[in-house]
C-alpha cells in the first residue's frame, strides 16, 4: 500500500504524490486473452491485417446486396469522424497538475475495475458459450433447417459464434465509452476555466465520440454477420436457405450484447452508487461537507464509478437496444416479406441497417452543429446548455424525419402495396413523436420547474418519512403516462401497418407487427445523438467532480455545476427512451419468439392462453423475476453502501487530520472495497435473470410432457417473458422516475428554497436522493437490459423448452 | 369548540372534562336511511318481525335444500354464540374514570368518522346501483335467460339487489368490528392491571365476536340470496332456469361487498396511517417523546385510526373475500356440475356454505378454548400470548382438516367417481398447507428473531438511506416464496382435481378448475379464528394507548406492550393470508367472467391470448393500475400525514405547556382533520379502481368493433384483470412485508439492540417505521379488496364491453 506509506511518512502536500490507487488490482492482469493477443502483434502488421479485413469484408457486402455496401461505407465513414473527435478532444489541454493527478487517479481506478470486471464477464461468456454448443449439438432441427442443408453441427457453431461476437463487441463498445470519458473529464474542467462554451462543446464531442463508435459498430457488427452467412450458407442458391430465414440466424449476436450489457450494468451500476451512497452518507449528512469535497475518502470511488457506471454499462446498454432492436425488426421484416410473397425482400429485412446508417449521419450533423465561441479568451456570460443540446436535437430530428420518409421510400416500396411506404413512414413518425412524448413526461416529472418535483421537495419538510413516502407515490405514479402513450402507439403503428396494403396469400393483411416495428425505428432513429447527451452527463459530473477537488475558484465550479445539472436532465431523459424502446423490442422479439417455437416444433403456434393455470403461474413466475432481481440489485448497493459507510467512518476517526486537510484520506481503499464488492454482488442478480427463464421452461417441458401438453414449457415461458416485460416496464419507469425526481428535489432545496442547504429539510431530502440512487442507476437502468436479454435469451435457448 | 374553549378557561385538570372530540362531524347526521328507519321502529315491533323473518328464511330455505337449513341453523347459533361473547366482554369493568375518559374520546371519534364515511360510501354505493340498473335493462339477454324465462327486468333487479344487499351487509360487518373494538379496548386496559391472560382472553372474545358475525353474515346473506332466487325463480322446474346457472346471479352480492370494501379501507387506512405517520413524526422524531404520549395532539387521532382503519376496515375486507371466494366455488361448482351431467348437483354448489358452517363452528372452540387463568386475582407470570393463539389456532385447523375431509365425503361423493371425494378433501389440505407455509413466510420476513428484519435494523445504523433501500429490497424479495408456493399449490389443487375421475362428455376431465377452488376454501376454512386473531392486534394496539395515555404503572405496560407485538405479528400474518386467498379466488372468478362471456356472446371464449397488441395493451394497462392506485393510496396518507405533522407542530408551538402537562392539546382538531381529509381522499383511488376497466373495455369494444374483432373489449378486459391480480399480488406482498419489517425493525432496536432508543440508528429505524405505515395498513390491504373488486367489476360490468 503505498499510499498509506506516504500518508506515515508525512508526504502530505496537497497532493502532489500521485495516489497510488487500486494497486492490488493491477498486479492481477484479467486481461482477456483476444486484447492480450492484440497487443502482442506489431502496429504495421495489425494495419495491414485491418485493411486486408475490410475489403474482404466490402467484397463480401458486395456479393450480398448493395444496401449492405451502402451501410458498411457510412459505418466507416462515422468511424473516421469519431477518430477526428478523439483527436479533437485529446488535443484540448489538461489543466494544472493537480487536475491531472485527480484525474489519473480515477483512470487508474476506472481501468482497473473494468478490466477485472470484463475478465470475469468475459468467464462466464465463454462458460455461457459452451453451454449453448451443447444444447445446439442435441437439438432437433427445424424443417427449413432440414430443407436448407444446415446441419446441428453448422447451426450450433453460428449460433455460439454470432453469440460471442456480440459479447466482444458490448465489451468494446462499454470500454469505449470508458476510455473517452476518463480523458474528456479533466480537460473539460480545465476548459471550465476558460469558457462554459467549450467545455459543453468538449464533453459532447466526447460522448459523440462515444456515441458513433457504439452506434456504428452495433450496425456494421450484423451487417458482417448477415453478410458472412449470406455468403457462407450460400443462401438463396437453390436448395439452400431461404434470406428470409436469414434474420433469425442473428439472434445469437443479440444475445451476447444483452449477456455482456446486463453484468455491466449490475457490476458498474453497484460500484457508482455504493460509492456514492456511502460518500454521501457520512460526507454530507454526518460531517456536513460538500458533495466531491477532497475530504471524503469516498470521493474518488464515487468518481470512478461514474466512469464504470454511467459510461461504460451506459455504451453496453445501449449498443444492446440498437442490436435487439435491428434484430428483432429484421426477422419481422422476412417474416413479413416471405407471407407476402415480395419478390425482393432484402429491402424489408436490411430497412433497419439503414435507418441506423442514416442515424449514424444525422446525429453526427447534430453532433457538430454544436460549436464552440469563436473566440474563446473572451468569457461570455453562460448560456443554458440545456438550450443548447437541444438545438442540436432539433437539427437531428428534422434530418431524420426526411431521411426516415427516404429510407422507406428506398426499401419499403413495393408495387404489391404502392402507398405502403407511406404508411410505414407515418409509423416512423408515430416513433419519433412517442420519443419525443416519453422526454416530456419523464421531464415533467423529474424536473424541478415542475409541480411533482416542487410537491416532493416540500414533503421533505415535515420530515425523512413523508419525503419517502412522497417519492415513491411520484415514482409510481409516472407510470401511467408513459404506459398510455407506449399503448396509443402500439395500436396506432400496428394499425397503420395492417392497413398498408400488405396482405398474405389469403388476402388478409399482415403488416401490423412490422409497422409496430418501424415505429421503434423511428424512436431509436436519432439514437446516437440521444446517448451523446447521455454520455455528456456523466463526464460533466466528473469534471466538477475533479474541479472541486482541486480547488478551483468559485467561478469554474458554477460552470461545471451547470453543466452537471443539465447532465442530470439528459440522463434521466434517456433513460425514458431506453424503457420505451425495450417495450418496443421486447414486444417484437415476443413475436419472433413464437414463430422460432412454431418452426422447432413443427406445429402451429399462435396464442399464449393465460387462462391455463400453468400459464398463468407463468406469468405470475415471471412478474416475480422482476420483483426479486430488483431486490437483489438494490439490495446489493445497501450492503456495499454499508461497507464503506463503515471505512469512511473509520478514517475519519483514525485520522482527525482529515478535516482540516493536514492528512490525506485513503481514497485507494475506498475505491477496492467498493470494486470488490461490486464484482461479488453483481453475480447474484445477473444469474437469476439467466438461469429462472431456463429452469422454469425446462421443468415445464417435463411437466407438459407427463401431463400430455406438448408445448406447455414454451407457452409458460412465453407468459413469463410477457410479464416479466410488463412489470419490468412499470418497475423500471418507477425506479428511474422516484430515483430522478428524489436528486433533483434536493438540488431545487439547494438552490436555497424551502431553507436550503444544511436545513431539516435538506437533510430529509438527502436520505431521498440516497434512496433514488441505486433505483435509477442501479436496479432501473439494469431492468432495461434485463428485459431484452429475457427476450433474446427465449429466443436462443428455445431448443431448451420443447 | 367546547374544548378550545375549556382550556381557554383554564379548565385544565388531568382530563376530567370529558373532551367533546368531533364535534362540528356529529351535528350533520349522515346516518344512512336504512338505520334511521331501524331506529324509529318500536323493539318489540322489531323483535317480531326478526322472528317472522327468520321463519319465513327457514321455510324457503327447506323448500329449497335440506343443506340450507343446515348452513342456516349454524350461523343462528354462531350469532347467538357471538351475543353470548359480547355480553361476557360488556360485564367487565372498564376501569378508573381517566380510563374511561379516554375510550369515550375514542368511541366518539371512530363512530362519528364511521358515519360520515358511510355516508358517502352509501350514497356512491346507490349512484353506481342506479348505473348497473341502466346498463342491465339495455343489455342483452344470454340463451339461458330466455329459455329459463328470465327477463331483463327481473335479471337487472335481481342484480341490483344482490348488489345493494352485499354492500349493505358489507357496512354491517365493518360496523360490527369497530362497535366491538372501541368498547373492548378499554376493557382489556383495565383487565391489564390484573392479569395478562385477562386482558389476553378478553380481546380475542372481544375479536372472537366480530370474527362470527363477520363470516356468519357472509354465509347467511349468500344462503337467503340463493334460497330466495331459487324459490322465487321456481328454479328447476321445467322451462325454468336449472340450479346450475343460479350462482352466477350471486355475482352482485360480491361486488357490493368488494365496493364497500375498498372505500372502507381506503378511507379507514388513510385516517389510521396519516394520524400515525404525523404523529410519530412529530411526537417521536421530533420532541423525543414516546408513542401514545398523551401530550401528543395527535395521539387520540392515532387511537381512533386503529379501530375504524383496522377493526372496520379488516371485518368488511374478510367479508369480502369470505363471500368472493364462496360465490366464485359455487359458480364453478355449478358449471362442472352441469358439465359431468351429476344428478343432484346440489353439493357441488352449495358445498362452500357448509365449509364456512363448519368454519365458524371449530373457530368458536378455537376462541373459547383460550381461557382466563382459574384464579384472576393471583398474578402470575407473563405467558407468551403467541403461544396460548398459537394453540387455540392448532386446536382449530386440526378440527377443520376433520369437518373438511367430512364436508367432501357428504357433498362431493358422486357414483360417477367414487373416490373423487377423496381428491378434492386432499385439495383442501392443499389449501391448508399454503395458509400455514404462507403464515410462516410472513413471520420469517417480518419477525425480527429472524435474519432478514435483524439485517434490517443493522442497515439502519448507517443511516436513513441504507435503512430504506434495505426495507424496499427486502420487500421486493418478499415475493418470491409466497409466489412459489402459490404456484405449487395450484398446479397441485388443479391436479388433484383433473384426476378426480369427474369427466364430461367427452370424456375429458374437468374437475381442474374446481380442485384449485376447494384449495382455496381450504386456505380459508379457519377464516373466522384467523379473523379473530386479526381483529386481536387493534384491540390490544388501543388498550396499550389508554394505557399509556391514563398513566398506568410500568408493569400494566408491561402487559400491554406484549399484546401489542402479538398483535402486529398477527396482523403481518393474516395479511399474507388475505393476499393468498386474493390470488386464488380471482382466478376463479376470472374462469367465471369466461363462461359470463360465453354465454352473453353467444359464442365459445376460452383463450385470452396475450400475442395480440390490444391484449397485450391491456394487460399493460392492467399492471399500470395496480401502480397507480399504490401511487394515490400511499400520497393520500403522505399529504393528510403533512397536514397533520403541521398542525401538532402548531400547537406545541402555539401551546408551550404542552410538553409540562400544563396545558391540554386539542386533540379535536386532529381528529377531524384526519377525518375530512381521509374522506377526501379516499375517493381518487376508489374511484380509479372502478371507472378504469369499465372504460378500457367500453373503447377496445368501440375499437373491436370498427375493425372487425368482436370479443375485443372482452378480451381486453381480460388481460387488464389477470395483469393486475399479478402485479396486485406482488405490490401487496411487497407493501405489506416491507412495512411490517420496518416496524419490527424499530421495535427489535427499542428492545435495546444497536443502541437503543433515542439512539440515531432508532431514528433511522423510525423513519423506515414512517414509510412502511402507509405501505402496510392503507396501499397493501387496499390492494387486496382492489384485487378481487376487479374480479367482480368485471363480471357485473361484462354487458358493457360486448
Amino acid at each position: 500500500m503505498m499510499m498509506v506509506d506516504d500518508v506515515e511518512n508525512g508526504n502530505l502536500g496537497p497532493y502532489q504524490d500521485r495516489p497510488r490507487t487500486f494497486p492490488n488490482m493491477r498486479s492481477k492482469t484479467y486481461t482477456p486473452l483476444i486484447f492480450r493477443i492484440l497487443r502482442g502483434l506489431n502496429v504495421r502488421v495489425l494495419a495491414i491485417l485491418l485493411l486486408l479485413g475490410f475489403i474482404y469484408v466490402f467484397y463480401i457486402g458486395a456479393s450480398t446486396s448493395p444496401i449492405i455496401v451502402f451501410v458498411f461505407s457510412v459505418c466507416i465513414v462515422s468511424f473516421l469522424l469519431s477518430i477526428y473527435l478523439t483527436k479533437w478532444v485529446l488535443s484540448k489541454d489538461e489543466g494544472p497538475p493537480e487536475m491531472v493527478q485527480i484525474s489519473e487517479a480515477i483512470r487508474d481506478g476506472a481501468e482497473g475495475f473494468f478490466r477485472t470486471q470484463y475478465g470475469t464477464i468475459s468467464k462466464m461468456a465463454l462458460l455461457l458459450a459452451l453451454v449453448i454448443l451443447s444444447i445446439y449439438l442435441f437439438r432437433n432441427t427445424t424443417p427449413q433447417q432440414e430443407s436448407s442443408g444446415l446441419g446441428r453441427e453448422t447451426s450450433a457453431c453460428i449460433t455460439v459464434a454470432a453469440f460471442l461476437l456480440g459479447a466482444l463487441c458490448s465489451g468494446v463498445a462499454g470500454y469505449v465509452g470508458m476510455w473517452v470519458s476518463v480523458r474528456a473529464n479533466v480537460r473539460v474542467s480545465s476548459a471550465a476555466r476558460r469558457s462554459a462554451r467549450e467545455a459543453l462543446q468538449i464533453a459532447v464531442r466526447a460522448g459523440g465520440f462515444s456515441a458513433l463508435v457504439v452506434v456504428g459498430m452495433a450496425v456494421i457488427g450484423i451487417a458482417i454477420l448477415y453478410a458472412a452467412f449470406y455468403v457462407w450458407l450460400g443462401v438463396d442458391s437453390p436448395g439452400s436457405m431461404k434470406v428470409t430465414d436469414l434474420p433469425l440466424l442473428l439472434v445469437g449476436y443479440g444475445f451476447g450484447a444483452s449477456f455482456v450489457a446486463l453484468f455491466a450494468q449490475l457490476g458498474g451500476g453497484i460500484f457508482t452508487k455504493a460509492a456514492d451512497v456511502g460518500a454521501d452518507l457520512v460526507g454530507k449528512v454526518e460531517q456536513g461537507i460538500p458533495e466531491d469535497d477532497p475530504r471524503n475518502p469516498a470521493v474518488i470511488a464515487d468518481l470512478v464509478g461514474d466512469n464504470v457506471g454511467d459510461c461504460a454499462a451506459r455504451g453496453a446498454d445501449l449498443f444492446e437496444s440498437i442490436a435487439a432492436e435491428i434484430i428483432s425488426a429484421m426477422i419481422l421484416g422476412g417474416t413479413m416479406a416471405q407471407r407476402c410473397k415480395i419478390e425482393d425482400p432484402s429491402g424489408f429485412i436490411l430497412f433497419p441497417l439503414v435507418v441506423h446508417s442514416f442515424d449514424l449521419v444525422v446525429s453526427s450533423i447534430g453532433i457538430l452543429s454544436i460549436r464552440g465561441t469563436r473566440d474563446s479568451s473572451v468569457k461570455v456570460p453562460i448560456e443554458d446548455p440545456m438550450a443548447i443540446l437541444q438545438k442540436g436535437y432539433s437539427v437531428t430530428i428534422v434530418l431524420a424525419v426526411l431521411t426516415f420518409a427516404g429510407s422507406t421510400r428506398w426499401l419499403l416500396y413495393t408495387e404489391q402495396a404502392p402507398s405502403a411506404w407511406l404508411n410505414f413512414s407515418l409509423c416512423g413518425l408515430v416513433g419519433i413523436i412517442t420519443a419525443y412524448v416519453f422526454v416530456w413526461i419523464t421531464k415533467y416529472y423529474t424536473d424541478y420547474k415542475h409541480e411533482p418535483v416542487r410537491t416532493l421537495a416540500l414533503s421533505s419538510s415535515t420530515g425523512h418519512g413523508t419525503n419517502i413516502i412522497a417519492g415513491v407515490s411520484l415514482g409510481l405514479e409516472s407510470t401511467a403516462l408513459p404506459v398510455i402513450v407506449i399503448s396509443i402507439s402500439i395500436i396506432s403503428a400496428f394499425w397503420l401497418g395492417r392497413t398498408s396494403g400488405l396482405v398474405d396469400e389469403t388476402g388478409s393483411p399482415t403488416g401490423g407487427l412490422f409497422g409496430t416495428a418501424v415505429a421503434t425505428m423511428g424512436m431509436l432513429s436519432t439514437a446516437a445523438y440521444i446517448l451523446t447527451m447521455d454520455m455528456f452527463g456523466p463526464i460533466a459530473d466528473n469534471a466538477g467532480g475533479i474541479v472541486e477537488m482541486s480547488q478551483q475558484p468559485e467561478s469554474v465550479r458554477e460552470i461545471t455545476d451547470v453543466l452537471d445539472a443539465v447532465g442530470n436532465t439528459t440522463k434521466a431523459t434517456t433513460k425514458g427512451f431506453a424503457i420505451g424502446s425495450a417495450a418496443l423490442a421486447s414486444f417484437l422479439l415476443f413475436s419472433a419468439y413464437m414463430d422460432e417455437v412454431s418452426s422447432f416444433a413443427h406445429e402451429s403456434f399462435k396464442q399464449v392462453d393465460i387462462a391455463i393455470p400453468e400459464v398463468f403461474i407463468g406469468g405470475l413466475l415471471g412478474a416475480m423475476l422482476i420483483f426479486l432481481f430488483s431486490a437483489w440489485a438494490c439490495a446489493a448497493v445497501g450492503r456495499t453502501a454499508q461497507e464503506v459507510v463503515k471505512e469512511v467512518r473509520r478514517q475519519f476517526i483514525e485520522r482527525p487530520g482529515i478535516m482540516d486537510y493536514k492528512e490525506k484520506p485513503d481514497y485507494g481503499r475506498c475505491v477496492a472495497i467498493v470494486a470488490s464488492a461490486s464484482l461479488r454482488e453483481m453475480i447474484k442478480p445477473g444469474a437469476l435473470a439467466i438461469v429462472s427463464p431456463i429452469v422454469v421452461g425446462f421443468l415445464f417441458r417435463v411437466l407438459g410432457h407427463n401431463t400430455g401438453h406438448p408445448l406447455l414449457g414454451a407457452k409458460v415461458v412465453a407468459a413469463l417473458l410477457m410479464f416479466a416485460t410488463v412489470s419490468g416496464i412499470l418497475m423500471a419507469l418507477f425506479l428511474n422516475t422516484a430515483g430522478g425526481a428524489w436528486d433533483n428535489a434536493k438540488k431545487y432545496i439547494e438552490t436555497g428554497a424551502l431553507g436550503g442547504k444544511g436545513s431539516d429539510c435538506h437533510k430529509a431530502a438527502v436520505t431521498g436522493d440516497t434512496v433514488g440512487d441505486p433505483f435509477k442507476d442501479t436496479a432501473g437502468p439494469s431492468l432495461h437490459v434485463l428485459i431484452k436479454m429475457l427476450a433474446t435469451i427465449t429466443l436462443v435457448m428455445a431448443p431448451v423448452f420443447l
